[in-house]
């Protein structure tokens, strides 16, 4: 076995060759095999002269300025393009090239002052007595509105073509055989952008840090495809960035879907093929044509 | 859509029902669906008279003390089990059941002298220069030796075994269609203990936790099995368990592999069927063929 942290370019790429032993029923085999790229990365504020970790996340190394923009939109802490003024990499002298391309410097527009509350979430300085599923609905409440109204109108048919679409437009899959991504789609299906990371929270924040720096927000008549599970955070950033339409390609959590149903967000989960279910919103989904039950002889 | 949050009982359960819009090919109807519960769950430090958290992470309820002793172990707090000397659910008068059923508090024994560096990384409030994943690396060497010997010695055999093992004892995977688990196995393929999660990270939690708490580290002849992806996070974990064959259905990051071939784990992965691919450490897996690479009438 080779050392794969030897083979890490001075800035480290999205993918790495590593060599496996491959087995099957006929034995084993050495092959050389392409591996997804995890590395931390430092997101730095900077407001004023004070600065100050907002996260450490490991993550799949490009788009980093976007996984910046957007985890800081999805904690509150920026909401506009005009709210970050610079966004660079460690510059500071001694620092080795390897380190450097894990850190990114925000730095804030002076009319920015951060409610850098929501980030104790993560910070976890404070210990207030109360941590629940509600009181996490309730504190969102206080920066986030529901979503008005019942658009867009999707068609089920739509829907069913959304997970072959990103699949083929997931690069690193390919390569790596296993990555999460993030899909964002107009409402006829036709697919706008996809990110990768082996993080399925960080797929998403580059997804909608691309859309916030490029002014694309609120994403009002949009759907969002992540591929795995739907989770409380994600249905957060996707609620920040005002996206109707959340969907994934297995089960939903209990608080994604109660956050789903008190946002007024559509919630799709095992999307597979012509099948899927719909767990909060159905009345953007065009047009259901409802089944009456089975026959029964008796009642029960 | 009924709301689910109204539906969790006073001590959350592990799974709550749901009712949700079934659709296919033929049309959509209504029926009931168990969905896995996410709430978050605090881990609360009491040493001496000091007092503070030491996480916040989105959990399925069940398993709150084995979640927090495996957590504190996988982070270097507590090292046995009677680092610990007692764990509760909050006492705090006025606080509602809800809150506090999702507070763990743990209390350390006086000899515990915690060193709480591990946890800035994800209290965030220092601002260090220098992350990368060969930082991490040599963060983690200064706690955790790496894996002696070769023992034991795993048939493929057994390796193919093991997925069909954990998915029949995945109680919730079984009703909610999709939850994440960690599967502990002897080097004969026998299964010791299974514990799921709506995070993989908790679900190893979980099960070292359990572990830890029943004297059973360092888990010498053991092998743990992931669903999903193998990352550093997970590595780190059963590194600091002394696990030394540690699998995956899906793929492994870059870093993860770093780790296992820097602290002598053998890292599986793609575990499916009769095919797999070692990452790391293959001299663990006994009497593997090699055979010739196919036959060619010209070089290249």
């Amino acid at each position: 076995m080779s050392d794969v942290s030897e083979r890490v370019s001075e800035r480290p790429g999205s993918s790495v060759l590593a060599r496996v032993l491959a087995f099957d029923a006929a034995g084993s085999r050495s092959r050389s095999d392409r591996l997804a790229t995890e590395e931390p990365l430092e997101i730095r504020l900077l407001a004023g002269r004070s600065r100050r970790t907002a996260a450490v996340t490991m993550r799949t190394p490009g788009a980093d300025f976007e996984l910046a923009a957007g985890f800081l939109h999805g904690e509150g802490i920026v909401a506009r393009p005009e709210d970050i003024v610079g966004m660079s990499y460690c510059t500071e002298p001694g620092i080795d090239s390897e380190q450097r391309f894990n850190i990114v410097n925000v730095a804030l527009a002076p009319h920015v002052a951060p409610d850098l509350a929501p980030l104790e979430r993560h910070f976890l300085t404070t210990s207030a007595c109360g941590v629940c599923g509600k009181a996490s609905l309730d504190a969102l409440r206080v920066r986030s509105a529901p979503l008005a109204g019942t658009s867009p109108r999707i068609d089920p048919g739509t829907l069913s073509g959304l997970p072959g679409r990103l699949r083929a437009a997931q690069g690193l899959f390919e390569v790596t055989g296993g990555l999460h991504a993030a899909g964002l789609f107009d409402a006829g299906g036709n697919l706008v952008a996809v990110r990768e990371d082996v993080g399925r929270h960080n797929a998403v924040d580059k997804l909608l840090g691309w859309a916030l720096m490029a002014g694309r927000l609120p994403l009002a008549e949009s759907i969002v495809l992540v591929s795995g599970r739907a989770s409380y955070e994600i249905l957060q950033k996707c609620l920040a960035a005002a996206v109707p339409v959340v969907c994934s390609v297995s089960a939903p959590s209990s608080l994604a879907v109660s956050l789903a149903e008190q946002f007024g967000i559509t919630l799709v989960g095992f999307l597979r093929g012509e099948r899927f279910n719909v767990y909060a919103g159905a009345e953007r989904i065009a047009a259901p044509t409802l089944r009456p039950p089975p026959a029964r002889s008796s009642g029960g």
